[in-house]
This record gives C-alpha cells, sequence and structure tokens, in this order.
C-alpha cells in the first residue's frame, strides 16, 4: 500500500501498446457507482445491470475485465470463478480483506485499492465517540431522561485530562485519532504489532497491558485474519468496569457476542461501535444493553472520501487498460 | 478576572494586623463544600447546619462572617439580608451572575470568584458534542435502532472536514475548544462583543452573519444581561435545518422555547445542550424533541476543577482573614 506519489517516479515506464487492445468491459458491484464514474466508451463500458447486479454476473460474467467493487461484498473464489476472463479488481476501498489474493494470484487477476484517503474521516468519527464514552454521555442522557436530575447540581464527573487511553493500531488513522485526542490532554498510549522507534508516544509491549492501563481503547487496526477477535473476553475484562472501547476498524476485531455480555453485566463501562459482526446489524441486538453508542459503518463513508478513492480507482483502470503501472496495486 | 499569579506581585501588602481578629464564622451553601474545605478553628470555624441550610440561615444568619457559595444558588437582596453581619462572599465558581453586586458593593461586602479553572474541562465537553452532531450521531444511532439500517452499504454522510464551524465567545472556553477543534480540520470563524486583534481566527461582525455562514455555533459567551436570549428564533433560522447548536454556557443565553420549537420542525438539524433554563430540566420536555444530546450540566463539574477552586476560594479566605489582597475579586 506505497503512497502513489512515491512510487510513480520509480516504477513509471511509458508503454506504447496499450495491455488491451478494445475498450474493457466494466461491472460494478454497485448502481451507486456509476455516478461515481463516467462512461468512456472509447476507453470502457459499462455493464448495465438495470438493477440486477447478480443476474447480470450469471448472464454476462463472461464479458467482464474489469470489476470495480468495494470492501463489502466477498469477492471469494467462487464468486470469481463466475468471471473467467476478469483481469481486474478495482477497489474503490482501501480494505481487501473481500478479496480471495491468493486466487487472482494463481489467475494473473490484477488487484488494486485505494489506500489511506479516509483516514481522516475514520478518526473524526472514532475522537467524537471515544471523547462521548470518556464523558459519559449515554449515561448522563439517559439520567436526565429518567427524571433523576433533581437536585440543582448534578454529580460531579472526572476530568478526562490526564486520562490514559490507548490506540490499538497507529496506521494512518490512528495516526489522525492521535493529533485530534491530543489537545484534550488525554495521556495517549498504543500497541501495535510492531513498535515504530519514529513515534514519540509510548508504545506499551502488549494489548493486555495496554487494556490494564487505559480507561480507553480505540480499536483502528487492519481487520485480518490476526487481529479477528482480538479485542476478546480477556481483554474487555482488563478494561474493566471503567473502561470503554471504541471500534472503527472491522467487526471481527471484536468478538461483539463477548461484548454485548460485559456491557449488560456492566463488567466495562461502555462502547461505541461504527462496525458490526455482522453489516448490518439488528436492532434487537443491541435493544438491552447499556451505556452504547451506535453507527452503521459511517467513519469512512463521505462523499468527499468516496470521491477521491473513485478517482483513484478510475485512474487505475485507465492505467490498467494502457498498460501502465498501477498506482495502488494490491496484487 | 485576572490570573492570580500575575496579580500578587504587584498588589500583594503585607498587613501586620489582621482584618479580622476573631476566627471566622464559615457557612457552606452546600454541605458538600465540607469536603473540600478543611476546617480550620484557629482560622475560621463551620456553622454546622446538620444537613438544613435554609434552617441555619434562619436561625444563625447573624453570624456568619463569610458565605462560600457556587453559582447555583441566587444571592439577590432578600437573601443576602439574612446575613446582617456579612463580610465576604467566596463562590468556588467562576460565574457570578446569581450574586447581587450592587447589594454587595453598597453593603461593603467582598465577593471572590474561582475564573478560568474549568476552561478545558467545559471544551472538553462542547467540542464532543459538536463534533457528535456534525456527525449526525443521534440520528445514525436511530437509523440503526428503528431497522433503517438493511441494505450492505448505510448512506453516505459528509467529511465534517473544512465545514464552517463558530465559536460564539472567544473566551478561556473559546480558546479551549478552538485548539480541540483544530485538528479536526474543520473551518472555525468566531463571534464576540469586541474583536480580539491577537487572534488569527477569523472574526466574523456579527452573530447573524455567523450563523448565516456556519453549520455549527458553539455557545461559550459569558452569561450576563446582555446575553440572555442571544440564541433565539431569528439566529436559529439563519444557522438552518443543516445547521446544529451546543450550549456550554448558560441556559439563559439560547431562547430554549424557541430552540425547541425549531427542532421539533427541523429548522434545524441538531442541539447539544449542557445548559438549560431552568436546571434541572425536566425530561417531559424533551421526549418529543428529535436530534438532541442532553447532559445535566457536566461542562465545568469536575472532581479535578473543583479541588482547585476550592483551593482558590480557601486562599481568598485566609488572605481576607489576614487582611491581605484578595486573589480573584470581584469587588
Amino acid at each position: 500500500m506505497s503512497d502513489p506519489s512515491e512510487r510513480a517516479p520509480f516504477f513509471y515506464i511509458p508503454i506504447e501498446t496499450a495491455f488491451m487492445t478494445h475498450a474493457a468491459t466494466v461491472l460494478a458491484m454497485h448502481s451507486e457507482m456509476h455516478t461515481l464514474f463516467p462512461n468512456r466508451p472509447e476507453r470502457w463500458n459499462w455493464l448495465d445491470t438495470e438493477g440486477d447486479v447478480e443476474n447480470t454476473i450469471a448472464t454476462r460474467g463472461a464479458d467482464v475485465d474489469v470489476l470495480l467493487s468495494a470492501s463489502i461484498e466477498k469477492l471469494d473464489k467462487s464468486t470469481l470463478a463466475k468471471f473467467p476472463n476478469l483481469k481486474m479488481v478495482a477497489s474503490v476501498s482501501a480494505g481487501f480483506s473481500n478479496i480471495d489474493l491468493d486466487e487472482c494470484r494463481s489467475r494473473g487477476i490484477a488487484v488494486t485499492n485505494a489506500p489511506g484517503m479516509n483516514s481522516g474521516d475514520v478518526a473524526d468519527l472514532a475522537v467524537a465517540l471515544m471523547t462521548s464514552l470518556l464523558l459519559r454521555i449515554p449515561q448522563t442522557q439517559d439520567y436526565i431522561m429518567t427524571d433523576q436530575w433533581v437536585g440543582a447540581a448534578p454529580p460531579l464527573r472526572h476530568s478526562i485530562r490526564n486520562m490514559p487511553v490507548g490506540i490499538v493500531g497507529l496506521g494512518s488513522i490512528g495516526k489522525e485519532v492521535l493529533a485530534r485526542l491530543t489537545p484534550f490532554g488525554v495521556d495517549v498510549r498504543w500497541w501495535g504489532p510492531r513498535p515504530k522507534p519514529e513515534i514519540e508516544t509510548p508504545y506499551v509491549a502488549s494489548l493486555e497491558d495496554l487494556a490494564d492501563q487505559c480507561r480507553g481503547l480505540v480499536i483502528c487496526c487492519r481487520p485480518d485474519d490476526t487481529t479477528r477477535h482480538l479485542i476478546n473476553d480477556r481483554i474487555l475484562d482488563r478494561l474493566g468496569a471503567d473502561g470503554v472501547l471504541v471500534n472503527v476498524s472491522r467487526g471481527s476485531v471484536v468478538d461483539e457476542d463477548a461484548l454485548i455480555e460485559a456491557l449488560k453485566s456492566n463488567r466495562i463501562g461502555g462502547a461505541a461501535l461504527d462496525v458490526f459482526d455482522p453489516e448490518p446489524t439488528n436492532s434487537a441486538r443491541w435493544a438491552d444493553v447499556p451505556n452504547v453508542i451506535l453507527t452503521p459503518h459511517q467513519g469512512g463513508a463521505t462523499f468527499e472520501t468516496l470521491f477521491s478513492q473513485a478517482q483513484l480507482a478510475q485512474s487505475n483502470v485507465e492505467n490498467f487498460i494502457d498498460g501502465k503501472p498501477l498506482l495502488s496495486s494490491v496484487l
């Protein structure tokens, strides 16, 4: 996931002969994508799904050269088999855990993503959620709405200044979270699979220790096999009854059943989730769960980010058609 | 409201003879204050209220030399008349709009407050609330809990980066709000009764213009006669259907009836209130009001701030007894 501006000078090799001599046939896995990419018949042609992507795959799958994808549909081996002539998957998302990369590699299918563009947007939400939880906003709103505020003075709270808050995964999102949390004066620490000597924020040697030390954890690590249920019963118990959890990564990183149980039994103090396992989540699952803030995968889902990501995906498709180097290739 | 560390070198005049030759009799208007101030019989003696301040005032009012007060009780002329020998009101709060200063002046009663100590705490809450509103967290939680999230992808939102946000009153709290909002990349502007040439953040010439320009307003001006119902129907209409309001000043600054009406008719997009008119507010008043976040006057109400304020109030009382200059005098 190199920065394209870094890669281009080193890898750009002009190629006179285009990789594909005919206009590419492109299938958008989401019809909304048609508003983001202009049709350019001399370069590519959209497959018109008439609103039914599944049927189009069944009847025209063999025609598809390029799939425009997002991170929300599973492109596993059996799905990819429906596209026997597929040459490229261009994703508008940063994540690619939905794509069977081994299968793409063995079939010679190029895969591009659109990394790092929504980090600020995701961090905005993460910090709004973390400060809201540290300030116990769900609890205090409930205090008013259940008529507990009867005296002139409400109960005192603690300042969030100097509260230890842990960032799990200090990648591009984690760094943006750090920048936004800093002026609140909270005491930020972090953990990730590798220490980063260039980062001044204290690194804690294990997630267990981070959970022990911190009042809040912000989960912004990469979702993959190594981070599935990274946040489990054991970590939640270390976070403790005063501790709060924010997840803006993927639902799979948190053992959601364990979290719900910990919230219901007040073994942790609160949670704010933008991502769920599965999505969409069911309201009934949360009806009796106290001290939660729930948002429907809003972190990176901004018009502004998607326009940038679509622009990059389009450039990747154009470069692929022209036989030029890809700007953000996964494979 | 000078900073005590700035004033002391200029105004400190050692006085050999103490102003009061006997130990002062001190009445705490809130029994919780007894945990913050040690009794020091050689300097002052608490009046033991046995949990009934009203009765103590009725029976022992004439004995009181010093009142320890907060901003929540009204010290008007008739209340002050119950203390015919009162010499000092020491408030643990920054605000003093609850005290009849004319009456204190005419009776020669000294008044001290504890300014500027909770600005960071108030700003923490203000920014958590503003970012939550800009991110439409009440609406999106409702979206989940009313089973509107049925497709895999939720609707896109707008990035808050570059959204114009206005601060109403750039005093000590407003400046702390500015510091916390800056890394979110929102486009901060401000209005107050006087431009401040030393501030780089754009000054907007009128509150009307600020409301026209901004997606969100954070109210952190001083509550006094000039700011009563500063936020009224007219300003709310200029803020508009996409606009959101945060109030961490005092309830009186906002015309609460007008605000509720504007929220119910979706003429504004959301509001987050930490302060109400009157307090405590009634849950029934908010039951049918959409897109609100409500907290029970939690802004400055932290243990950490109160300990600092109590320390300053105690120093003021000691200095007053010793005839030394007051560290933060209002009168």
